[in-house]
Formats: structure tokens, C-alpha cells, sequence
């Protein structure tokens, strides 16, 4: 297979930088324009595909990838540098959202079923025979991400929604985690094969450089996009997949600060004990989380001194683990530098000093509303363990910065009682910046569940209108389609007379 | 108020292509810019207004325009050329949209609550409260349509829809109707002052030209975009959103021909009584419905002959009608011209002479299934009374045009019981080709109900995953927010405990 002219490329040990053997050749253009040309082929038999079955194809992809065994924890977890516990959880989380998809899959609300019946005698028109139904919008590519190499990866969120709603899924794995990438095709391939789904229902392409997933987004047959990751790679796809013949949706999880406010009195209750749960917060997982709580805003007052004081004591206690990538690692040293050599930018602590090869000193930086009122972009993401306070005069001053920000992921309050008419002033304002509202508890941890959104207005995301964790996410690869007057035979079979499964009759539940 | 510098145009009768007095003072990107800092600012206190106050808003809409009793339907019917049946028939659509989207957001279902409720004691982790519900995106600007001057202009779908949504819309009315549109206008206002709105929930521009519609997408605080119209103005607003600091959905509906395919059992049991059929839907509104037929596919034989012969015989008698604007009589009569002098295309028949100033004669055109396999763009949109009958040789070669055909707003099927079995195979091409499929209809005819979808895929238009006419309509203006652990009291009434309204409980109904 690999001839003189295919590329190489290793995994990288995330702790010691050295390259894992054995080489992974990588595809090439013609493997991906293969993988569109056999998803195309598969989309209509894919979706034709009954609940139950396309259900258990999911379910199966969870059992192979347990039946991978401790084999692949331990390798995400020497590719990324993350924990081997973490990676186990994460392992747990991959799996239990495809199980979960598959019990959407069986629920069937997803198809969103309306029926509009006849009114054949209506004057002056008749009304025809109306059923609505969603249906999957086609062949889906979805890149890996590196700092979820299971749960966001190649089995992660975007492919399970993706291949629940009857979208083909094309994975771009990520360069990082070659090795765990290849184990967990390897369990889709056999899922896909054990439970007879066709051919072209899941293909993979690999590969460092930007040409591959470039001609992914490009070829005609891909009918959206899921990313996450840097902004500027982000964007980057939403320029290619706008500039197609026939434009495409781009799902991209870009960058987020996750602002944190914490109010007055509960500053004053507990400001030493925020603080030092803030930096758990703000350093696990190297601060490589898109949840990160990179931004923290209050009222400066005795209670702030005393969460500020806490967060430097815990701090300077943190020792520093591998980050996911040398280029994330060097990203993150820069934009931490510019913001110590910022005149306006005082820095309140480092944690203990990383090796410069695979591990960075966390850092904690303090400004005030001034200053970001004259630079916004203090505000901006620095992808790791570095975070800024900016200290406000009054709620005034600290709502007005908060109007300021750019969408986000989250945003969070941290607040008692007497906080709470301070707060019903903020609330409008972070729900119109983020997905994501809450109290008292850290953005650092997104439960998969019906009523979570991950997602939030742009540079949060591309399309701010979905979410990429939580059953909801399923929407985002389907599109309406109305039928008028199709003959019983003719109709998918959810839409004809005595289907079961839930739907609206004239707009009520029926 | 119009100063020297102020900019005044006339509407234009349709008929008689002469202006009607008085003139009108065309807004100033001054005033764009002063609707769209009213709309802001108006954005959270109308979203926090309960379901009964909106609704009642959407109603009272309704009765001002009913108010303006048979002067509205009069001067659409001057301004647009169509018939005052027609615009008196829209005006009831109008109104009858407003009252459905009264329906809906007091019905609730629109917000999609979800509800986890936490699980604290759940073992590793404890589970949070979650709550999700949809709201509003911000402040919607929307594009006047020409060929419904009432049901897709400044009180039509799209702004019954953001406003039931709960974003307040800034309308730029087409400027081919300003006297109706002025009217329109004036209801709409007259409604929010006496049902009480915030200032600010509808603002309002006119003039010709592009500029007042590229700032208003431009400026930062729009949120989305609603616009029907062609192509290139749908893809003009499209590139400005996306050019954006903060790029913001475009809902821009902007062509399609909207294949009908006869199958051969219903053309041998009625040809005839198909072309008839035919030509009064192609014909009607002067053929300017975004649904208009304007591809017929056949497979040769007596049948087509006789639906044929048919179409001829009928459009030879159809007498003209005013075209909307001397603009898109103009397009019609090139894009005709260059059909009619295509080697590969057969003039099958014309309509009676137009008098070049308002009406065009209306026109049918045959060629076959080579022809378009050699240039696809013959099944391009001419907007108008015009369609073309591609003859195909046999089933595969009609479902290999079809493939071929880019995405469109219906797909129509002519069948008879004999013909089922073939167009088994024809429906999953239909269905990823467009957001309507229908069977034994004509698709100028767009109900307005809960199971309608009119969108589709691209270019039809440019966001397939949501329709512009029908309650689903909705969804395009929302997003989904969730809410992890707040406390009671900051929590949108919807998502208290005990509140009223449909909601998902851990995915379940309740």
C-alpha cells in the first residue's frame, strides 16, 4: 500500500515528544474523493434504513470500542498527554453517546412528524394531504479534534449525531492521535460490517498538512461540516465550504473564554474557596478545554482580594502536565507572554515551571475594565491554562464589559441570594452571548444529555444555532421535506396512515 | 423632512408603467442605522414579553391591515400587475399567517423546552439541573418580495415569523410597491402602539437602490437576514452576511423551475387534461410564483404527444398579464429569447402577443434529455411564464436529468397506480432534490399549515434546512440556550418549575 510516493507520518508521545512507531501512511486525494464517491452511493440505502437497525449500528460501535479494551485509553492518553483516567471517562462518555443516539434514533421525535391531513371539501380551495418529516441533509465529513481524541473524534459527538440522523460520515482523523484514531475506525468499520450497514456508511482519511481536509470540504458529494477546533482553522473551512458551487452548512467549534462572574456576596461568603476551585477548573486537561474558564469579571472589593490571593496560592502549587501538541504548546507560550509583557495586564501567579518541550507553567493574569475597554482583544482565547480577572468599579462598569465580549460557549454566575437582583440585570446579557448559562459550578464539564447545548453564538461557533453535545445535536444534519398528496406506497414509512411513533396531527400531539 | 438632499421615488402602476403620485422620500442610511439601534434596543424587553401580549400583537397586526379595508388589496393589485382577486386572496393569507403564528407562540411548543432534572447523588459525578429552550436570535432584517406584495413583504412570513419569535424585525420594503407597502407599514405600527410593543420591535426602510439593504445587512446589530427574490440579489446579501466581523445567517429563497415529472400511465389515461392543467398553473400571476412549473419531464411516447398538443392549444389562447416591474419583464423576454433561439430547443407554442410594455407572451419550450446533459443551464430559472419539456427516452434517462437538476423548492409527480413502481424509484431523488414533494398537483400553491416546507436545497435557496411559509417557519429565528443550575428566580418563566407548556422531561414529554 505504501508506495514510495505516499506520506508518512508518526504519532507523537505527548510527554516526551518522540514519534510513535510504527509510520501511518497517509491518504491522499484520491482516497478522499473514494470516500466521498462511495458515501454518495450509500446516502439512499443508509436512510431507508429502519430505526431499529441504524440504532443498533450504534450501539455496536460502542461495543467494539470497549471490546478495544485498555488498549485505547492508554493510547489517547499517550498521544494527548491527558491522563490515563481522563481518557478512561472519556472512553465512557464516547460510548455512552452512542447509545444514547441510538435511543434517539428509536424515540423517533427527531423526524419531527407533522401531518396536515386533506380537507377536500374546504371552500374556496381544498386542502391537500400535507406530512412533514425530517430527512438527513447527505454525507457528512467530520474532522477530528485533539483534545477529546475519543469523545470528539472519530467516533465522537458529530459522528454519532451524524450517523443517527442517516448521514454517511467521512472522519478526517486528527494528526495528532493517529494510533487511537486508526482503533476507533477500525471499531466503526466492524460495527458497520457486524450489523450489515453498506458500504461508504463510514470512511476515513488521515494525514498531517491542510490538502486533505481541504478537498473534504470541496467535493461536491459532502453535504456539511463538523470541526472543532482553532478559529483559524475553523474558518478557514467556513471560507471553503462557502465559496462551493453549492455552499454547505460548517458546524465549527472555534474559541471561547467562558466568562465567569462572580458576584458581590458571594464573593464575600466564599471568595477564597472560588478561588481555588476556579484554578481546578481553569488547569484541568492543561486548560485545553473549550469550556475553559479563561475570563473572570467582578467587582473589585475585599471578597475579589481574597479570590484573587486563593487563585495565586493554588496556582503556584500546580504542576504542569504535557500539553496535546507542540504547536498548541508554543501557541500557548506566546500568547501567554504577550499578556505578561502587557503593560496593562498585571500577572497575579504562575503555577510550577513546565519543560518547555511538552508542558507549560499554567498562568493567571489581572486587568481591569479600563483596559479592555481600550484592547478587546485581552478577551480573547489563549487555548490553555491561562486565565485573566478583570476587575470592575461597579456592575455598571462590569456589564458594560460583558456587553463587549464576543459569543461564547458559556458563561457562568457565582452568586447567593442577595446577588440575585444584581444578577436578573446580567442574565439577559449572557444569554444573549452564550449557549450555555449557570450558577455556581465551572464551565470545565458538558454532560451529555437532552437539554444540553454546546454551541453559542459566533466566534463560539460557526452557526451558533445548534449544539454539538446533547440529543439535540441531531438537528443539525437534518432538513425539512414536505409530502403533498403522496400516493400510501410512496410515503416514508414513518409519514403513512397508522405509522407509530410520535408526531403533531394539525399542530397537536397525536 | 425631505430636504433638498433627500431621495424620492414613485411606485410604478404595473400596467400602465406610469409612476403613481405622490412621490416618496426614500430612507438614508442615517435612518438604517437609527432602526437598527432601535431594534437593539428593543430586542430584550420584546423577548421577555409574555406568549398571550405577543400574540395578541400578531392579531392586532392582522385587523390594521383588515382595517385598511379595499384600498390595500387595490393598490397591491395596481403596484404588482396581479389581479385584485389575487391580491385580495393574499391578503387573507397575510392576515391568516399573522393569526396562525398567534396560534403558535401561544401554544408554546416553539420554545422546545427540555428539562434534565440533576441527579446529585449520581456517582462519579453528580448530574446538574439542565434546562434548554429556544429564543430569539436579535433583531431581523426583511427583504419586501415583488411577487407577493402582502403575504412575503413587509407584514408577510418572514416577519410573522421573527416576530413570533420574539426579534424585533426591520422591514425593507420593496420598492416596486411603496404605496403598499407604506400601508403595510403604517398597520404594523398602529398594532405595536396599541398593543403596547417596546419602540423599536418594527422598524422600517424604503428606497430604490442597494445601498439601504447592504447596510442594514451589514450592521452589526442584525442578527438575521429573511429575503425572496433572485438569485444574484439573494447571493449578493449572502456574501455581505458572511463578510461580516460577525457573520449571521441569510434565509434567501431565490430560484428554482420546480421539475414536474409526468409518468406514463397518467399521461396515457389523461395527456390531455394534464397539459390544460398545466398551462393555468405556468400561466398563473403571469407565471411569477417561486413554485411556477418550469420543467416538465416526460418519457416519449403518445402520452407526451397529447399533453403536448394540449399545453399548445391552451397557451395559444392565454392572453398576457402585467409583469411585476419593467425589470423582470425585461429578464423574461431575454431569457425567452435566448430559449427560443437555442438550436437544441423546439418552441412548442406561445401565448397570445404581450404589448412589450407591461406583458410578455408566455412561452413553451421542448428539448431533450441529450441537450441538457450538454448544457445543465437550460433548466436554469427564467422567471415568468416560461417552461421547458425535456423528453427522455426512458426512466433511467429522466432520472439521470433529475439528478442532474440542482435543488429546488417541489419536486411534482403526475402517476397513476401503474406508474407507482417506477416512481418508487424516483422519490429518493425528488426528496433530496427539494423541500416538496408532491404527487398529482401543481406546485403553484402553497398552503400555509404546520406540514408545509417551502425551501429547499440550494440555490432554491440558501439555507435548506428551514422553510419560509408554514408554522416551522418559527425555528429559523431561534437558538437553543441552556441553563445549568440557576436559581429559580433568574430562569425564563418557561422553564420554572410548575410552568405551563409542552415540554421534554429527561426526553420524555410530560
Amino acid at each position: 500500500m505504501a508506495g514510495p510516493d505516499v506520506q508518512e507520518f508518526h504519532g507523537i508521545d505527548a510527554a516526551t515528544a518522540q514519534p510513535i512507531e510504527p509510520a501511518h501512511a497517509a491518504s491522499t486525494l484520491a482516497d478522499v474523493a473514494e470516500a466521498c464517491a462511495a458515501a454518495a452511493a450509500a446516502f439512499d440505502a443508509y436512510r431507508a434504513i429502519g430505526a431499529e437497525e441504524r440504532a443498533a449500528f450504534l450501539e455496536a460501535i460502542g461495543d467494539e470500542i470497549m471490546a478495544l479494551g485498555d488498549a485505547l485509553p492508554a493510547m489517547a492518553a499517550r498521544e494527548s498527554g491527558l491522563p490515563l483516567g481522563r481518557t478512561t471517562g472519556e472512553r465512557g462518555r464516547t460510548v455512552g453517546q452512542l447509545k444514547l443516539f441510538a435511543q434517539v434514533v428509536r424515540d423517533g421525535r427527531w423526524r419531527q412528524v407533522r401531518i396536515d391531513p386533506a380537507m377536500r371539501d374546504r371552500q374556496p380551495l381544498p386542502r391537500p394531504d400535507l406530512r412533514l418529516r425530517m430527512m438527513p441533509l447527505g454525507p457528512v465529513a467530520v474532522f477530528g479534534a485533539s483534545n477529546f481524541p475519543l469523545a470528539f473524534s472519530t467516533a465522537g459527538g458529530d459522528t454519532a449525531a451524524a450517523l443517527a440522523a442517516g448521514c454517511p460520515v467521512i472522519v478526517k482523523g486528527h494528526p495528532a492521535h493517529p494510533n487511537t484514531d486508526a482503533m476507533v475506525a477500525g471499531a466503526i468499520r466492524a460495527a458497520a460490517k457486524r450489523t450489515g450497514m453498506p458500504d461508504g456508511v463510514f470512511g476515513h482519511v488521515r494525514g498531517p498538512g491542510n490538502d486533505l481536509g481541504a478537498a473534504l470540504v470541496q467535493d461536491p458529494r459532502i453535504a456539511a461540516v463538523g470541526f472543532t477546533g482553532s478559529r483559524g482553522g475553523g474558518l478557514a473551512l467556513v471560507r471553503l465550504a462557502q465559496a462551493r458551487a453549492v455552499p454547505i452548512p460548517v458546524y465549527a467549534e472555534m474559541s471561547s473564554v467562558n466568562p465567569v462572574v462572580l458576584m458581590p456576596a458571594a464573593l464575600a461568603a466564599r471568595g477564597a474557596a472560588l478561588g481555588e476551585a476556579f484554578v481546578g477548573s481553569l488547569t484541568m486537561g492543561s486548560g485545553q478545554f473549550c469550556t475553559n474558564p479563561g475570563l473572570v469579571l467582578a467587582i473589585e472589593d475585599e471578597g475579589l482580594d481574597a479570590f484573587e490571593a486563593a487563585a495565586a496560592a493554588a496556582l503556584g502549587k500546580h504542576a504542569p502536565q504535557p500539553m496535546l501538541t507542540g504547536g498548541i504548546r508554543a501557541a500557548f507560550a506566546k500568547g501567554t507572554a504577550a499578556l505578561a509583557g502587557n503593560p496593562a495586564v498585571r500577572e497575579l501567579a504562575a503555577g510550577l515551571e513546565g519543560d518547555g518541550v511538552a508542558s507549560e507553567m499554567a498562568r493567571l493574569f489581572a486587568t481591569d475594565a479600563a483596559a479592555v475597554r481600550a484592547d478587546p482583544a485581552l478577551t480573547e482565547e489563549v487555548f490553555g491554562a491561562s486565565s485573566l480577572v478583570v476587575r470592575c468599579r461597579d456592575l455598571d462598569e462590569l456589564a458594560t464589559v460583558l456587553e463587549s465580549v464576543e459569543g461564547q460557549l458559556t458563561a457562568t454566575l457565582h452568586l447567593d441570594p442577595a446577588d440575585h437582583d444584581d444578577a436578573r440585570r446580567l442574565v439577559p446579557i449572557l444569554e444573549r452571548k452564550a449557549g450555555r448559562v449557570m450558577a455556581n459550578g465551572w464551565p470545565t464539564g458538558v454532560e451529555v444529555a437532552h437539554a444540553m447545548v454546546h454551541g453559542g453564538p459566533f466566534p463560539a461557533t460557526s452557526d451558533g444555532r445548534s449544539t454539538s453535545v446533547g440529543t439535540m445535536a441531531i438537528d443539525r444534519f437534518l432538513r425539512p421535506v414536505c409530502y403533498q398528496d403522496l400516493p400510501e406506497m410512496l410515503l416514508p414509512a414513518e409519514l403513512r396512515d397508522g405509522a407509530d411513533g410520535p408526531k403533531l396531527v394539525d399542530g397537536k400531539p397525536a
